[in-house]
């Protein structure tokens, strides 16, 4: 935890923002996240608070809740006294008062008292949308709706409020940001050292995670593939094999809850083939056509598109894509190709704030566009000084959707289907760097980690026996 | 998974199964795990389907359901295709015929009629309680209840049915449960390899997720801790030091989802002192007494009282205990040290079948004993053929327990407390191992791993660089 005075520091501005706002009165309620049962109850996930709980209150314990009063500012915490059986199962623990002292609320009052004070609250109650049932079966109760009817009852005010200020990263939320990017640096070095024809995904995975733990935890769960053209691959089933590339998508998450996200792409031999080379560095040019465009006040819309520009007309370069370059990005043709969004904002959660919506995370309440690759573009309002954005262009070739876009003839002006079959091995390729948006423009966070070519083939042939 | 023809065998003996106990007709629901969210709705964690659901259907993917005509015997599998964005972001798979095929139903549908299937089987729908808030939720709407209050609407009959099912393992589980084991011991030797002074309890549980991964997965959180006291510590904040113990009880999860589940107890340094060694032997002769008592139709409460007075009367040798043994144990007195019961049933779950509740799993129906440590033996009814037993007793010096029971003189005929007090700087040892009930006795699972306290220090001396 930090000290007391940031989280009582945030709850103020919090206040501020919502009167601001027009919310002059009301209870913000904070469900923290109770345990998460794997196969049965008591086999539970590791713990993971609710990120604006930790952002408000810093407490990562399991089952709290806490209230803050807009009128007054009071602050209230709502946690049970140890018992005996606690301590002899998980040891000494802090009393209520001490919890109440780490995180400066006004008072610590047993868990069971937040549903009178919540229903006391009545429709002044305000909370974001939960993602977890256990917190959809608790609101729906005070608020008397079912589970499925509480998100809808969230309140926009709260939710602009708390993406206004989380968004913008304080200094010890950037220290901790490049800690847990730093720790995600040394997880792709491990997994590029013990990459390895014969080895399987799931060794990767581990030794990915190995350096995870050490550390804090993994922030998400990895990507660790042979089959880089499936975006997000859960599985490990595969095996290493000569020649082909290996696509570790994974990051850690600080003590403190902040998280790393890299993606790289290596071969899984030591050396880029010529068409792997080429595919390599067109993504290389495309983050950097997106994060050299990136200061306040520039969309990430746009940096979004000058990085779907570098990857057509890299394509175009390979023959894969023919036309005009602005024009085949602006009717969404390479979308085929690059068929998600740049990057992301990135904090307390990997995909900064999802759980609140992307409409207000990522695009300032205006409508997001639903056609295919933008609808998957989760931020595309201005940036500020201060945001800390993913910036992950790729490049696939992901053979069910060239063969469907081939069949229907979508966009035969911009793209060489007969061509691009012939890319299908290549597999897919995306490099992802995490950046802060500072006054001048952006920095990249993290120690160093050179993603050339060469230097992706020098550390796998630097850490050869 | 196995073959189709072990899942409709399975559901063929389960229709059995329930019309003997007089339900003969009826819906059997199954509602599988879904993702189950960390900080926000799309960060899950990785998937564990509910282990039932495992055991007659078999498939391991994410927000499915099935029924079971307990008249007819006629199994549905409730599943949707796979949709465009499906093969993009989570690449081709098989569609809902071919799983239907692969867990023998004999009919899939889409996800949605689950609802109306349920609900018109009214009250004749038997489910198991839910453990999870969203199984709950959708139970509930089914039943017209409030999520609360959908566990006591649990079928006991199919509870009991599922239970003398699940408890004897067929051959083909004992080599999965086997694969489990010792991938287990791998877990450990790799840990009491990698410690030495000045290491973090992070580095240890992460060492031993790292084997665990590559797989299959961890079955539980690790407790991996320099204070074995503490009997489920599940943070790893602290660091090794010269001339400590180190505990670890973990273990992994086959790729069919069967637990492993060991704890060791090992110098830091290399050597027992002579405080630790008398403490260690005590532990495994409580382990040896537990053991070689089990076979058929024996209580595996004998097994724990064989236990308990092998500890008291070490305890006793020491001087930490005194008295009659027997009469000791009979009033309780060894708890202080003991506070946990022998083992419990493992197969799909650590805690095998736990979510089904341990009056049926553990104790046939009677009521389990509520007094301090008997409390906590989760199976204490006759031992069967084919059942798998954790055996894992424990000596712990917890502080606060002795403090607390020395205040009211609690046992005080049967416990030197002043001694007692003597020996907390050793904290907390426990052994465990898995065993399989046969037709003579028990035999226990995985490879060589022996446990004297000369083979945990080779052990270490052979991982010696």
């Amino acid at each position: 935890m930090f000290e007391q005075s940031v989280y009582a520091g945030r709850r103020r501005a919090l206040v501020a923002s919502l009167t601001r706002l027009g919310v002059g009165d009301g209870l913000v309620a904070f469900v923290g996240n109770g345990e998460s049962p794997r196969n049965y109850a008591d086999n539970a996930y590791r713990f993971r608070q609710d990120s604006s709980f930790l952002y408000y209150f810093g407490i990562a314990e399991p089952g709290l809740a806490a209230t803050l009063d807009v009128g007054s500012g009071v602050a209230r915490l709502y946690i049970d006294e140890a018992t005996i059986d606690d301590l002899v199962w998980s040891g000494p623990r802090p009393d209520a008062e001490a919890y109440r002292a780490l995180c400066g609320a006004d008072s610590a009052v047993p868990r069971a008292r937040f549903a009178a004070d919540a229903a006391a609250a009545g429709d002044g109650l305000l909370f974001t949308p939960p993602y977890r049932a256990d917190a959809s079966i608790e609101l729906g109760a005070v608020r008397r709706v079912a589970p499925g009817a509480v998100a809808a009852a969230a309140s926009i005010p709260l939710i602009r409020a708390i993406v206004a200020q989380r968004e913008i990263k304080e200094a010890r939320e950037i220290v901790e940001i490049e800690t847990a990017v730093d720790t995600s640096i040394r997880m792709h070095r491990a997994v590029i050292a013990a990459a390895r024809p014969g080895a399987t995904e799931s060794e990767m995975m581990a030794e990915a995670y190995r350096v995870a733990y050490a550390g804090g935890c993994p922030a998400f769960p990895a990507i660790a593939t042979t089959k880089g053209a499936v975006l997000h691959n859960h599985g490990y089933p595969g095996r290493l094999a000569d020649g082909g590339l290996f696509l570790l998508d994974a990051g850690a998450e600080s003590a403190e809850g902040y998280a790393g996200d890299l993606t790289s792409t290596f071969p899984i031999s030591g050396r880029y083939d010529a068409r792997q080379r080429a595919v390599y560095e067109i993504v290389l040019r495309a983050g950097e056509a997106g994060s050299s465009m990136m200061r306040p006040g520039t969309s990430f819309r746009e940096c979004h598109f000058a990085a779907a520009r570098a990857i057509a007309s890299g394509l175009k370069d390979l023959g894969i894509m023919k036309g005009d370059v602005a024009e085949a990005v602006a009717a969404g043709a390479h979308a085929c190709f690059f068929p998600h969004g740049l990057g992301h904002q990135m904090g307390l959660d990997v995909h900064d704030m999802e759980n609140l919506g992307e409409v207000w995370v990522g695009y300032d309440g205006e409508p997001k566009s639903a056609e295919f690759g933008l609808k998957s573009l989760r931020m595309a309002k201005p940036l500020k000084c201060g945001m800390v954005m993913t910036v992950e262009p790729g490049v696939y070739f992901i053979e069910g959707l060239i063969a469907a876009w081939k069949a229907e003839g979508k966009h035969s002006a911009f793209i060489d289907y007969a061509e691009a079959e012939r890319w299908i091995s290549v597999g897919g390729v995306r490099n992802e760097e995490d950046w802060l948006v500072t006054d001048e423009g952006a920095r990249r966070l993290g120690g160093p980690f050179e993603k050339s070519a060469a230097a992706m083939e020098s550390y796998k042939a630097r850490a050869r026996p």
